[in-house]
Protein backbone atom coordinates (compact mmCIF):
# COMPACT_ATOMS: atom_id res chain seq x y z
CA UNK A 1 0.00 0.00 0.00
CA UNK A 2 1.11 3.51 -0.87
CA UNK A 3 -0.35 6.60 1.30
CA UNK A 4 -0.28 9.69 -0.89
CA UNK A 5 -1.53 12.96 0.63
CA UNK A 6 -2.79 15.32 -1.97
CA UNK A 7 -2.49 19.22 -0.62
CA UNK A 8 -5.00 21.18 -3.03
CA UNK A 9 -5.08 25.00 -2.88
CA UNK A 10 -6.51 28.01 -4.41
CA UNK A 11 -4.47 29.29 -7.22
CA UNK A 12 -2.62 32.71 -6.64
CA UNK A 13 -5.17 35.94 -7.30
CA UNK A 14 -8.31 33.31 -7.35
CA UNK A 15 -10.50 34.86 -4.47
CA UNK A 16 -11.12 33.11 -1.53
CA UNK A 17 -14.20 33.82 0.14
CA UNK A 18 -14.24 30.77 2.55
CA UNK A 19 -10.71 31.98 3.63
CA UNK A 20 -11.91 35.58 4.24
CA UNK A 21 -14.89 34.45 6.53
CA UNK A 22 -12.41 32.61 8.28
CA UNK A 23 -10.45 35.36 9.21
CA UNK A 24 -13.34 37.40 9.90
CA UNK A 25 -14.57 34.93 12.40
CA UNK A 26 -11.36 34.77 13.92
CA UNK A 27 -11.31 38.91 14.33
CA UNK A 28 -14.46 38.77 15.89
CA UNK A 29 -13.52 36.11 18.53
CA UNK A 30 -10.47 38.10 19.15
CA UNK A 31 -7.98 36.99 17.05
CA UNK A 32 -6.78 39.84 15.32
CA UNK A 33 -3.35 39.52 14.58
CA UNK A 34 -4.57 36.95 11.74
CA UNK A 35 -3.96 38.44 8.90
CA UNK A 36 -4.90 36.25 5.75
CA UNK A 37 -6.43 32.46 6.10
CA UNK A 38 -6.59 30.62 2.77
CA UNK A 39 -8.62 27.44 2.60
CA UNK A 40 -7.52 24.21 0.64
CA UNK A 41 -8.21 20.25 0.90
CA UNK A 42 -6.06 17.62 1.81
CA UNK A 43 -6.87 14.12 1.06
CA UNK A 44 -5.26 10.37 1.66
CA UNK A 45 -5.54 8.09 -0.58
CA UNK A 46 -4.04 4.18 0.46
CA UNK A 47 -3.50 2.85 -3.10
CA UNK A 48 -2.67 -0.08 -4.06
CA UNK A 49 0.99 -0.13 -5.21
CA UNK A 50 1.45 -0.94 -8.65
CA UNK A 51 3.55 0.52 -11.86
CA UNK A 52 2.89 4.40 -12.85
CA UNK A 53 1.25 5.14 -9.35
CA UNK A 54 2.69 8.69 -9.38
CA UNK A 55 1.42 9.16 -13.40
CA UNK A 56 -2.10 7.71 -11.93
CA UNK A 57 -1.90 9.77 -9.07
CA UNK A 58 -1.39 13.26 -11.24
CA UNK A 59 -4.28 12.00 -13.85
CA UNK A 60 -7.03 11.68 -10.81
CA UNK A 61 -6.06 15.54 -10.00
CA UNK A 62 -6.36 16.77 -13.02
CA UNK A 63 -9.29 14.59 -13.52
CA UNK A 64 -11.65 14.89 -10.36
CA UNK A 65 -9.84 15.57 -7.16
CA UNK A 66 -8.44 19.48 -8.24
CA UNK A 67 -9.87 21.63 -10.32
CA UNK A 68 -6.74 22.05 -12.65
CA UNK A 69 -8.29 25.90 -13.78
CA UNK A 70 -8.85 27.75 -10.53
CA UNK A 71 -6.71 24.97 -8.11
CA UNK A 72 -2.92 24.21 -7.83
CA UNK A 73 -1.89 20.64 -5.75
CA UNK A 74 1.07 19.01 -5.05
CA UNK A 75 1.44 15.41 -3.11
CA UNK A 76 3.56 13.60 -1.60
CA UNK A 77 3.77 9.58 -2.08
CA UNK A 78 4.75 7.01 1.43
CA UNK A 79 5.47 3.41 0.75
CA UNK A 80 4.60 1.25 3.74
CA UNK A 81 7.69 -0.70 4.69
CA UNK A 82 6.98 -4.55 4.16
CA UNK A 83 7.34 -6.06 7.75
CA UNK B 1 4.53 37.03 10.35
CA UNK B 2 4.47 33.17 10.87
CA UNK B 3 2.69 31.09 8.56
CA UNK B 4 0.74 28.52 10.19
CA UNK B 5 -0.22 25.47 8.73
CA UNK B 6 -3.66 23.95 10.14
CA UNK B 7 -4.67 20.30 8.80
CA UNK B 8 -7.74 18.67 10.03
CA UNK B 9 -9.09 15.16 9.53
CA UNK B 10 -11.69 13.34 10.55
CA UNK B 11 -11.51 11.14 13.88
CA UNK B 12 -10.72 7.47 13.53
CA UNK B 13 -14.31 5.72 13.54
CA UNK B 14 -16.27 9.13 12.34
CA UNK B 15 -17.50 8.26 9.05
CA UNK B 16 -16.16 10.03 5.69
CA UNK B 17 -19.04 10.31 3.14
CA UNK B 18 -17.10 12.78 1.12
CA UNK B 19 -13.77 10.24 1.20
CA UNK B 20 -16.03 7.56 0.23
CA UNK B 21 -17.72 9.49 -2.75
CA UNK B 22 -14.30 9.86 -3.73
CA UNK B 23 -13.13 6.63 -3.62
CA UNK B 24 -16.14 5.52 -5.73
CA UNK B 25 -15.73 8.28 -8.12
CA UNK B 26 -12.14 7.09 -8.97
CA UNK B 27 -13.32 3.72 -8.92
CA UNK B 28 -15.63 4.47 -11.50
CA UNK B 29 -13.27 6.13 -13.61
CA UNK B 30 -11.33 3.09 -13.63
CA UNK B 31 -9.03 4.15 -10.81
CA UNK B 32 -9.74 0.64 -8.90
CA UNK B 33 -6.07 0.49 -7.10
CA UNK B 34 -7.76 3.23 -4.82
CA UNK B 35 -8.42 1.51 -1.50
CA UNK B 36 -9.57 4.23 0.89
CA UNK B 37 -9.99 8.01 0.73
CA UNK B 38 -10.15 10.46 3.45
CA UNK B 39 -11.18 14.24 3.17
CA UNK B 40 -9.42 16.97 4.84
CA UNK B 41 -9.11 20.40 5.56
CA UNK B 42 -5.97 22.52 5.06
CA UNK B 43 -5.88 26.00 6.36
CA UNK B 44 -2.62 28.66 5.98
CA UNK B 45 -2.66 31.20 8.07
CA UNK B 46 -0.73 34.71 8.16
CA UNK B 47 -0.29 35.31 11.35
CA UNK B 48 1.66 38.70 13.20
CA UNK B 49 4.38 37.61 16.11
CA UNK B 50 3.70 37.93 18.98
CA UNK B 51 3.59 36.11 22.07
CA UNK B 52 1.68 32.64 23.12
CA UNK B 53 1.37 32.00 18.71
CA UNK B 54 1.20 28.32 19.63
CA UNK B 55 -1.41 28.37 22.77
CA UNK B 56 -3.04 31.15 20.42
CA UNK B 57 -3.24 28.39 17.40
CA UNK B 58 -4.22 25.99 19.61
CA UNK B 59 -7.51 28.05 20.80
CA UNK B 60 -8.32 29.29 17.16
CA UNK B 61 -8.83 25.12 16.55
CA UNK B 62 -9.94 24.56 19.46
CA UNK B 63 -12.89 27.63 19.11
CA UNK B 64 -13.64 27.58 15.05
CA UNK B 65 -11.34 25.71 13.15
CA UNK B 66 -12.03 22.17 14.00
CA UNK B 67 -14.94 20.60 15.35
CA UNK B 68 -13.25 18.59 18.54
CA UNK B 69 -16.07 16.28 18.61
CA UNK B 70 -15.18 14.51 15.71
CA UNK B 71 -11.70 16.30 14.14
CA UNK B 72 -8.36 15.96 15.42
CA UNK B 73 -5.71 18.75 14.51
CA UNK B 74 -2.37 19.11 13.78
CA UNK B 75 -0.41 22.45 13.10
CA UNK B 76 3.20 23.47 11.94
CA UNK B 77 4.55 27.28 12.44
CA UNK B 78 7.12 28.61 10.34
CA UNK B 79 8.54 32.07 10.65
CA UNK B 80 9.24 34.26 7.91
CA UNK B 81 13.49 35.02 8.60
CA UNK B 82 13.86 38.84 8.43
CA UNK B 83 15.99 40.48 5.77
Amino acid sequence: MINVHVYITLKEGVLDPQGQAVQRSLAALGYEEVDTVNVGKWLKLEIVDGPDVETRVEQMCEQLLANPVIENYTYTLEREEKV
